[in-house]
């Protein structure tokens, strides 16, 4: 992508990404106000990760809503590939699916998909992908999904199900169409070849229609199940995106599961919050104190402030407290910080408690083999 | 391969084979006298498809010879891709494995690629090539296995077994190697490029030493199976050639199982057997009986003749009479074509009872899910 300074694909995203070009580029539709009111208004209630542009782009989220008013039923499906630690820039599509299920009723899909990770990640064996799935899985159930209504599903282990499925997308992509979607060479291995058809497989796990809370870097996977659906007789798959959970240190890119100090993960402790936040959260505040309780700081570039507003503050009036004081320059940056390794220990310490107590019940979650 | 006037690869087979250049291309052995007679010796008897060079070529054949003087055990896989109706081709590697399961006691594995043929065939749905494998099965199934050291394997169902490891070998194969191996291009779809790996993983079904009996078509698939095998720590596949059965029609290629007249179905009647035979069944016979009687037919070109000698005639003595009274001129060819449409009908009516019996207990081969 030559005439861009950024880089969105499923396994890598680089530069600082410019969202608008993205939408252009990949051809979604945006959530504008009058798509922001419908969902709200079939939800009864809205979401602050809509509200505030986390979810932006869609794709026929309109025939979704559609299908609801005309009370026909649809699903959810979202997932996780494997490669390592869960953080909160993966809990964003999940607990977007939590509310879903909650205010629709529907059935939530959550694929790991541990063949991937296998293929795409050189010192990944299939057992490690597999055991990091298992514990990827927890972070899931630990949100509060309904156990009659969630599936766990892991490729390897539900294969049975997802193959036969595949092998109906996989016949109608060639080389040529992964090459131009993923950018696949010669030397890509055979595996991830044919793996984007084993991401496809789940939209059709039931019949009826899908939504997918996705990151927008797994966009292009269903770019090509959505070209393929019209082929076998089924419906294309309806995508609603969040951004990308910028990287502790401010710059392009996403959050890492393989640079600890990127990201926050769900297992750290208070103090490793502490830690990592005050060292690397890059600061929207001024050189000095004087000159930033003088013209205040920026909230737009400031990393603690952006994972309060993303993720650790759903409460909007006490969101626009924090925005108020850091912009006007009564709060600073230390203090910002403070706040947020407060609302993160605070987060994370309950959610560690669920994850431990899903441990022994996650079988119960599992898709039946 | 513009250099020489025949084509063989998994999915085309094409003009006058010669098996002397397709040993040098493919970079097998042929089966020499000492490897003959070592495999008669360690068998206890000789097969009459080894002596006559039906089964021509092997990878390795050796080391399993040594593994079984040593008492160490190996198995042996062979299969079919489920695009039709079964005909004597398909059956000459199936009656080789029941010859050494017989002589070495071995366990077969017998694999029915619905994915395969599915990907390969524009027309077929997978219920097609999973409804011909179960067919196919059948005719497998009759040939006498013994159910206790026998398991049939169909790709779809059986895939949670297959999949895994697939994966690792499919990690080890690029777009590029199956470029340079298949012939793969742009246009081909992702089901078939990663196929080959699903056909690979039978090689480690089991923890011992494989020989796979198979036309050497199929070769190009292993020769990728035995690039990885040292890269995944696991033995190279050993493997034994048979020639393909030619066409009724006596040109180059192969029995087809899209052309009915090409090729002796196993479930063809005694008056369908006489009919293509009589109509189609190239001969190597002169143009006027005179001359026929005069200067004797070509045995060598004649399809009747061939048919008894790689088939239906295991019996030397009288495979050596045939060939004498053809080639002396004393044997016309509608008396050769009369002695194969009475062998055939023979072997097949026996055959066709067996298949029908089998069609019950099916189930009882089938590898657990």
């Amino acid at each position: 992508m030559p005439d861009d300074d950024f880089v969105v694909t499923p396994w890598r995203v680089e530069g600082q990404i410019d969202y608008d070009r993205l939408i252009e580029k990949f051809g979604t539709r945006r959530i504008d106000a009058a798509m922001l009111a419908r969902i709200e208004g079939a939800a009864g209630e809205g979401h602050f990760m809509l509200r505030r542009g986390v979810f932006f782009s869609h794709r026929d989220l309109g025939s979704i809503l559609d299908a609801h008013a005309a009370r026909r039923p649809f699903f959810v499906y979202t997932g996780r590939g494997p490669s390592g630690s869960t953080h909160i820039g993966h809990l964003v599509p999940w607990v977007f699916a939590k509310w879903l299920q909650d205010r629709f009723g529907v059935m939530v899909y959550f694929q790991l998909t541990d063949d991937e990770k296998f293929f795409a990640k050189r010192d990944l064996t299939l057992d490690d992908t597999h055991g990091l799935a298992r514990e990827n899985a927890l972070d899931f159930v630990a949100l509060g999904f309904d156990p009659k209504r969630t599936r766990v599903v892991i490729d390897t282990r539900h294969i049975r199900h997802l193959y036969p499925i595949a092998a109906q997308v996989a016949k109608h992509i060639n080389f040529s169409n992964t090459r131009a979607t993923f950018g696949f060479g010669g030397e890509t291995n055979i595996g991830m070849i044919f793996y984007t058809s084993i991401q496809s497989a789940m939209c059709y796990i039931e019949d009826a229609p899908v939504l997918i809370p996705l990151g927008v870097d797994q966009d292009p996977h269903f770019r090509l199940t959505r070209d393929v659906a019209p082929l076998i007789g089924r419906p294309k798959p309806a995508l609603i995106h969040n951004v990308m959970m910028p990287p502790l240190q401010g710059a392009g890119g996403k959050m890492g599961s393989s640079d600890p100090n990127s990201a926050i993960f769900t297992t750290d402790t208070p103090a490793e919050i502490r830690k990592k936040v005050n060292k690397y959260a890059f600061s929207g505040g001024r050189p000095d104190v004087a000159e930033h309780r003088r013209l205040g700081g920026n909230p737009d570039v400031d990393v603690s402030y952006q994972y309060l507003r993303m993720f650790f503050e759903p409460d909007d009036a006490r969101l626009a407290e924090v925005r108020e004081a850091y912009s006007s320059g009564s709060m600073l940056t230390g203090e910002l910080k403070s706040i947020l390794v407060e609302r993160a220990s605070e987060y994370l310490g309950a959610h560690q408690q669920r994850r431990e107590e899903a441990r022994g019940g996650l079988d119960g979650y599992m898709m039946a083999e």
